[in-house]
């Protein structure tokens, strides 16, 4: 019998971390994605805020596993799976076939039945996200330059974020310190300093996975930075000038959306129990019914433990991905499918320039010793010595200097 | 009477030449550009194969000019002059009056009357440009790994770049050494390493401005690289798989034009003669003729010292920006024009890792040192000391490790 062919789909965490445990082993694997990178996400949010560059926290797929001999990674995207015949259908018209498959596609933003709010709320999911975030945030203050009307000089410079996770935070603080310190003495025309940063979050509180410490904290550090802070609010629409909040309306020129999470549209294909956003009900082994040779993990599957959904975080789609790949070792020399246990290693969030707040599980902090926490954690997970050499060097300049430095308009 | 308004248009070598000579001067000044940065032309190449971010080799134009109270930085597009009027008039209705003005608009690529051949031979002006073609040569390998045609692969695999100025030089040395060294472990279909790297060039000689012995020291190090040379050799037609040489058929999955260029078509409107490549007959002075107060300088200008034409390099815009700002302020105190005089400080062109040439007037030299003097003269004139600490970064860690840190395929 020739060796078993395994494909992964999906070069972010889940699908390096499935090809980690795959590798040099008597498996055949291909790891398909449609773009040639792995994106470190945790530090999308600092691309989108002109601070760093995209290559700086992107790795080539393929030269991450350039050892793994028996790993092949094609540049292609996945359309459909065509789970009976075991093949997955590229939208190029190609196909892949498989004697076991790792769905490891994660997720995009949603806007919870109004597509139409797109255009005007890009969300962060992707390195082309993040530019686009960064072309509006500074277009925004170079229109509001040339600008001779106060109110839409006002709306320009107002910056709506929505949805108080940690994604909305990061920005947000980050957004305050750019209007107030980064770019103070540049503009001979506008205050930037006096820029609006609106933090909409619809639940009761921001940071809702964190204890009540962290999040005053939290709250604490957002207010120091001016940043309004609106919570039990729910975005009623979006237009290209603003937000509506119920009867409220808010003239923002630009808006960006930190909300609502779908899975990949791919993983409805694999004809599997689906949950509201999407995600597929995978088995305790994170196989699908009726096809033990069909794993999903991460952002794409929805997996309860001990009566809470697992959050879609990096360390869920880690574990679990690797936990598929042992599966998949465990199958072919005949022994039993094994229960997924989640082992929760931490929350962290980081609010601005020397703070943050941590949730570790004997421990809760926040303030200055946080943000080094955060910062180290994140360079050392940094894929790729190079990265974090250049990443570290480049926090430091901006530290000391309080300059963003990637701060490139640059067309579409 | 109110302060003298200079209006300066381009945010290039040139335009930034000139804000510094008329910084903090009595005059009112005005740079406009439809970028908000400042790129380091030389280093262009370096973002078109991988090595360096956009951001490390550009810096944002009002950044720049921080410091410089009496400068204005604008973000629009200038459409065209009205000399009468004394009037820039901009692509989306505005207009901006000057007292004197300043234009330096620079060049882009021309296609000698084939602009259709562009889209299948990009060239390398913006920072946008290296991004496409940066595109192009990271997706003709992923496409050639897929492939399993092997004459449509040997096409994938192939790259002719046209022009053999330093630009074409650049180019191909630093393709050949990213078949050669830094993917070759990375496909398991392909042997990178195999990659055809085409130099066209339709002169006698390639680097035809560099005297014959530092020439010769060029051909030698691509010969090393394994670049196929073709001098005195005429693209006569480009389509979407490769090129044509007279009746020599040349299959190239990527193209890339280093030829012709001409100058921004804006300067055609101030009504001033142009020479063939559609730059304007400046004065001695640099002004137009018939109206004193209108300037045109570096790549945007024609200009011939001792019967020879002065080249479309860096050291010709900012001499001659720095010129032009000086003879308005001048001017303003009632002196007459000046002539001006080019001093050429040498010229240099790097071919690969450890490689180059350098011409300077006292001295020729190639190898390792000039390599060097290539390097920390680049590194040097960097602008801002982050981009120059980043740079040296980057370029340590390629050298060491072979490998180029920015191998980004993302979506136009």
């Amino acid at each position: 019998m020739s060796e078993p062919h395994v494909v992964v789909l999906g070069g972010g965490f889940g699908g390096l971390s499935a090809c980690r445990v795959l590798r040099n082993t008597g498996c055949r694997v291909t790891l398909l994605d449609r773009r040639n990178h792995h994106v470190f996400q945790p530090l999308l949010y600092q691309v989108a805020t002109a601070t760093l560059s995209p290559g700086d926290i992107a790795a080539p797929i393929r030269w991450v596993l350039r050892h793994a001999r028996n790993v092949r990674v094609l540049l292609g995207e996945a359309a459909r799976v065509n789970v009976e015949a075991r093949r997955v259908e590229l939208s190029d018209g190609d196909s892949v076939e498989y004697d076991y498959l790792i769905v490891a596609t994660g997720a995009s933003h949603t806007y919870f039945g109004h597509p139409g709010w797109e255009p005007n709320a890009p969300g962060l999911k992707t390195l082309e996200d993040a530019l686009e975030i960064r072309r509006r945030v500074l277009l925004a203050f170079e229109r509001a330059e040339r600008e001779t009307d106060p109110a839409r000089r006002r709306e320009l410079l107002t910056f709506a974020l929505v949805g108080g996770g940690p994604t909305g935070v990061e920005l947000a603080g980050t957004l305050a310190e750019i209007a107030r310190q980064t770019l103070r003495d540049e503009f001979r025309s506008i205050d930037t300093s006096a820029a609006r940063i609106v933090l909409v979050e619809a639940g009761p509180t921001i940071l809702a996975t964190f204890p009540e410490k962290l999040r005053n904290a939290a709250r604490e550090a957002l207010r120091r930075l001016r940043v309004e802070v609106r919570e039990n609010t729910t975005v009623t629409d979006v237009d290209a000038h603003g937000v509506w909040l119920g009867s409220e309306r808010l003239d923002a020129g630009t808006v960006i959306w930190a909300a609502g999470v779908a899975a990949s549209p791919l993983v409805a294909t694999l004809g599997a129990p689906l949950d509201r956003a999407g995600r597929v009900h995978v088995q305790p082994d994170l196989s699908i019914p009726g096809h033990p040779e069909v794993f999903v993990v991460g952002d794409a599957a929805s997996f309860t433990q001990e009566g809470h959904p697992l959050p879609g975080v990096a360390q869920v789609a880690i574990q679990q991905a690797a936990h598929a790949a042992r599966g998949i070792l465990r199958r072919l020399k005949g022994d039993q499918p094994v229960t997924f246990v989640y082992r929760d290693l931490g929350n962290l969030a980081i609010i601005g320039r020397g703070s943050a707040i941590a949730d570790l599980p004997r421990l809760e902090f926040s303030g200055p010793l946080a943000w080094l926490f955060w910062l180290f954690l994140h360079i050392f997970k940094l894929i790729g010595f190079r990265n974090r050499l250049v990443v570290m060097l480049q926090w430091a300049l901006a530290y000391v200097t309080f300059q963003r430095s990637v701060r490139l308009i640059t067309e579409r």
